[in-house]
């Protein structure tokens, strides 16, 4: 079993490499020097192995999207990605190529979106590995985008596919029979590996008019862009962007596509923007390379209102996701 | 047991009250302006039930010790201290209560230190209760104190007492019978309450050529200045101060110094500074109300010896605290 320096000097410092003035985490702690003009946007998230996590999940997996939860919070408050630190609760028993692997994952990850780690703290726990990451990135002047600024009128749209994710679990757990090898295999890569929308996040700023994380399900989250903006949300379930795979499924299940709009895990953006900003938006999302698509519009009044292919209102499917409700 | 949700709500926003871009902890994000010409401080710790403290400390000194451990790190840094986020892992029996004393005790030290919470997560976990807190502060120009600074000559200094933090842990577990009660509760105070220097801290930029913090053990952390400066430290073991308690035990426990001086859980400054600077020193020291001691002084070499009282050099007590070791 390896020592707390251990792990930081072999696993943790070459990951602060990029960042001088992290003094390769040998000191008790960092500096950040602010950009000129620039506000720092700053983000915290927690996974619990057997919570947010299976034990045989793979390490890098599991390293990565630690990263891409927090990525994806940044990117849809407007924000480019900096840096993180990060508190790390491992098991007594882990082993040093387990940890090795979780580098690995941080390392790829640090590359791919601009990252460096800053800091953090390295225990032993009697209980399931958990970790924290804090993560900051910046937007010029205070940019940041709200959930609060939508206005009547406006359009709501979300960025790739939503629903992927859960089904991924499920996919985990029980793999699904009706689906063809590649499908089953993409619905557990998006589970395993969100991909944080990073590349269109602070494109949004000075075009979304609010924004949020979709990530405790589209429903729940545009409910909270309504309640902060003091306006009640309309989505057109039949509008709902579905990959190829989940509408493979919602052939033999019709109820499939409300259950996903309260799943979790998607890892999207939902934003508002005004009509006038749709052809601006168009662009953004092209350069960009984000899928992006209109489900439905904010208008005066309270909450969420999901609208069924008939026409009618539905309930919408009970919750979202509550860590503590399950 | 209360929801996600709910114990944000009603627990924690109103800890973000005196951060207005916090939001309310209502957004994915905290959005934080630096001041001009400073540059920020960041560290984070980790502390996990059982581990770090004990399952029936009481929940408010739990929490004001998590924002110490932290604020100590700062204050041997000379940053002020300006905010934090923090990711709770809550066991699913958790109730309202305890979460409620544990959110006083946050909001007590917030305002001892001047801090606002920023944000953070909130998870539920089948093991024992886990925090992490990223704190951070802030200096002028990039002005944060390093272990790596020391001159050969240098003196070496710490603040407080060295020893009462373990004593008090030893005092809550099985208690000293020879102690007189004041005393008893003097030692689990130090324990469950550190001190954190801020005071002195921040005097100490432009005095101190090099700081860190005290919580590993006084001989490995002077350790790891002398390491980082690319000096050998010598600590005068009769030198190192410990309290009216301390001294009391060490009556009939003649090693108890040198055992003190390897123990944890201390949260003092070790600092070392030019002999020219000694006057500027105390004047720092009266000012901030800070007991400081000289308890030896670095010179060229490498590792940390400690003289005992008779002129011969002990080897140090072994190795200093590392969770994975014990």
């Amino acid at each position: 079993m390896p020592g707390e320096f251990d792990i930081i000097a072999r696993h943790f410092a070459p990951l602060a490499e990029g960042a001088p003035l992290a003094f390769g985490l040998k000191d008790d702690a960092a500096l950040f020097v602010p950009a000129k003009g620039r506000a720092l946007v700053l983000t915290a998230d927690a996974i619990v192995e057997g919570v947010h996590f299976l034990p045989d999940d793979p390490p890098d997996m599991i390293a990565r999207k630690l990263l891409r939860v927090n990525l994806s919070d940044l990117a849809a408050k407007g924000a480019t990605p900096r840096a993180y630190l990060m508190t790390c609760a491992f098991p007594r028993d882990v082993n040093d190529r387990w940890i090795a692997a979780f580098a690995r994952g941080l390392k790829a990850d640090q590359k791919r979106f601009g990252l460096s780690l800053l800091g953090g703290d390295t225990v032993a726990t009697p209980g399931p590995a958990t970790f924290g990451v804090t993560m900051f990135g910046d937007v010029p002047g205070k940019g940041m985008l709200r959930r609060s600024g939508a206005r009547p009128g406006d359009i709501l749209c979300v960025t790739g596919t939503i629903g992927d994710g859960h089904l991924g679990l499920t996919e985990i757990l029980s793999p699904h029979p009706g689906l063809a090898p590649a499908q089953r295999s993409f619905l557990s890569a998006r589970y395993r590996l969100p991909q944080p929308r990073t590349r269109l996040g602070p494109a949004l700023r000075g075009i979304a008019t609010a924004a949020l994380d979709v990530s405790d399900g589209l429903v729940q989250d545009v409910g909270h862009l309504a309640e902060q903006s003091g306006l009640r949300a309309v989505i057109d379930l039949q509008a709902v962007p579905l990959s190829p795979a989940a509408r493979v499924l919602a052939r033999t299940d019709p109820n499939l596509p409300n259950r996903l709009a309260g799943a979790g895990d998607d890892y999207e953006i939902a934003f508002t923007i005004p009509l006038k900003r749709l052809a601006a938006l168009k662009n953004a999302a092209r350069a960009a390379r984000t899928p992006v698509t209109i489900i439905g519009h904010v208008e005066k009044g309270q909450g969420v209102a999901v609208r069924l292919p008939d026409g009618a209102f539905a309930e919408p499917a009970a919750g979202g996701y509550d860590h503590f409700a399950r």
